[in-house]
């Protein structure tokens, strides 16, 4: 069966591109990266260009970036690397936070910061959980599920007020911003200095990059205690034989997506508005989840009051259309409503009413039109 | 240039049938496979395929192996996983571990079991080490740069005995084996059962598979504390959007090693003989090191006594030969003696005139007698 993919926030394909840059690295230039040999020299070599790729997109340094197997291991590595060297710390995460956040945040004192109705955070609420105790600050850049795009400028600034005011008072802890920005490279800037964080987790398979490969940017005077030690490599950071494939893969995904990012973004902008205005009027009852104004160019999140998800998404695959309810993570449990929905005060009945489609490079106009008619039919 | 490759141990190419398995993840079948359509699903049961067929080489149900981005993830998930549940517990582990073994070691209550000159452990000294607040033994099944195999049943049953002890003394400290298997997969039986383990590390950069591939083998009563959270893939013991590429491409590869392993250690055996036998005779001052009889089929590890093994690799290299120092993954200091060579009585001088060359697959008895004429010429 020929399948119209809504899914992007899931998964994407790897790149032609992509796929031949990897190539090389699989049979004639295989070599462990740490030999000494000429050969595997040029192959450190190439991983170390993929990094300046990298770097050259977040405008950073080269070194301040480490390739990870994904985004989870980045944002484990993020969350963890700081908390376990502030026994007595706390950090501060967003309800509406990628599990691979929560969880590791979950085994320290931590707060929850809570979105309003459109899906955003708030700096200022955030501002007062912050005590001088807390070392942390994660915020995501742009929610998985519902694609709303947080105020992450503002949340830095707001960190930047609390760092000054506890240097007037003589409080030494220090306070980091972290962001997962897994669902950011397609169609917003990853400049590390305009958007002022301190680490940005980043994911190649949602940006036509191979599956668990990415990594995080780490400014240069930050020490992480590292997740996973042994041979030392990226700077004693993340031991284990380098993957040059993917790595170099991630960085030719990277600057695919980033170089044509404003175009697509305007693509998938026109494409939202034709589905959000259709389905509206085709489907009168269904409501158009978290902001329109602060939201991923990709991303329609519906909820069809009345209807199942389950029952929707069967329904639309057997048309040929795949979509999604809530994130793919934590796809194999629909009986527990998503903890973004709850956050953002929805029921736990109109979250089990709840899809999310997702755009990408292939969605068309003729997509949507398909995608309407589908959940016209099912609706 | 036309290089001899004598590194096996370090890295390996991909084979072809391993490609091949590969290649449909990438862009058809590029599903998120926690999604909940049919071709995501699909996915998700080619991935369980793969782990059913890594199953029956090593004896033990699907359920029991946990597929991880590579060995020394596994390693640290094997330590970490058992070491973190009990605070007041201790582990021992040998001189000759890599790494990834000993550095999360390190970061608890640890005893270290030396070896004899010829690089192996003894159970009975290691049995001396284990006190009642011991949860943990890791012995490696082969090492890495000598590629001395370890009495691992004989450590197996000595834990038995102590558990036993243990049971008839109501002392409730559970004893748990690990084995870190990365060099073993070519020419070893990696039956959990015969062998006797509790956990068992694989990875798939050493065996014609993906670098960043492999996994650990943890026996099904025994609850590990994970290292990486999130979305709760695998079972809630790994987490991150599965990598179903890198995980079939592991399990083609393994099946590969395994199915034609004793044909391929004779094969090695024969040039290994062949080494030796012409080294020795043309460099007569030309040391083997560690154990004849107890020895992966492909490592032939010398001393030249009087010789900077810096020096040596650079000359060789010149002649088109690519042979190593030590283990690859601390190869960028050879200001630092092997910790290997060191435990077996080595002094630092010998050790820096010593050099592996580890054979596989392409090497023929043409590359044997090519390696040993260019040591006779630097030597």
């Amino acid at each position: 069966m020929k399948y119209t993919y809504f899914d992007h926030a899931a998964a994407t394909p790897i790149d032609d591109k992509v796929l031949l840059a990897m190539q090389p690295y699989s049979q004639e230039r295989f070599y462990n990266s740490s030999a000494l040999y000429a050969p595997a020299k040029d192959v450190l070599h190439s991983l170390e260009q993929a990094r300046s790729q990298v770097a050259h997109w977040l405008g950073c340094r080269s070194n301040e970036f480490i390739f990870t197997a994904g985004g989870t291991e980045a944002n484990n590595l993020a969350i963890f690397g700081i908390m376990e060297q502030y026994p007595e710390g706390n950090c501060v995460v967003s309800a509406i936070e990628h599990d691979a956040v929560l969880r590791p945040a979950e085994r320290y004192a931590h707060k929850t910061t809570s979105v309003d109705e459109s899906g955003r955070v708030s700096a200022t609420e955030l501002d007062s959980l912050v005590d001088d105790s807390t070392v942390l600050i994660s915020v995501m850049y742009a929610n998985n599920e519902i694609g709303v795009i947080q105020p992450i400028r503002e949340v830095t600034k707001k960190a930047e007020e609390i760092r000054i005011d506890r240097s007037t008072r003589g409080v030494k802890t220090p306070l980091y911003v972290h962001t997962d920005a897994c669902q950011g490279p397609n169609y917003l800037d990853l400049h590390v200095s305009r958007l002022g964080v301190d680490m940005m987790t980043l994911n190649g398979g949602k940006i036509y990059g191979p599956k668990q490969s990415g990594g995080l940017f780490v400014r240069r005077d930050i020490s992480l205690k590292p997740l996973i030690v042994g041979g030392g490599q990226e700077k004693n950071r993340r031991s284990g034989t380098q993957n040059i494939a993917q790595s170099v893969g991630f960085s030719v995904a990277l600057d695919g997506v980033q170089s044509i990012k404003s175009e697509e973004a305007e693509r998938m902008h026109g494409l939202q508005k034709i589905f959000i205005e259709e389905l509206l009027s085709t489907v009168p009852s269904a409501v158009i989840n978290g902001s329109s104004k602060h939201r991923l160019a990709n991303n329609v999140h519906i909820t069809i009051p009345g209807t199942s998800n389950e029952i929707v998404l069967l329904q639309l695959e057997e048309q040929g259309i795949l979509a999604a309810a809530g994130s793919a993570c934590s796809a194999d449990d629909l009986s527990e409503p998503s903890h973004v929905l709850q956050a953002m005060g929805i029921s736990d009945a109109l979250a089990r009413a709840s899809l999310r489609f997702s755009m990408g490079r292939a969605t068309t106009e003729a997509d949507v039109h398909h995608a309407v008619d589908a959940l016209a039919r099912v609706a």
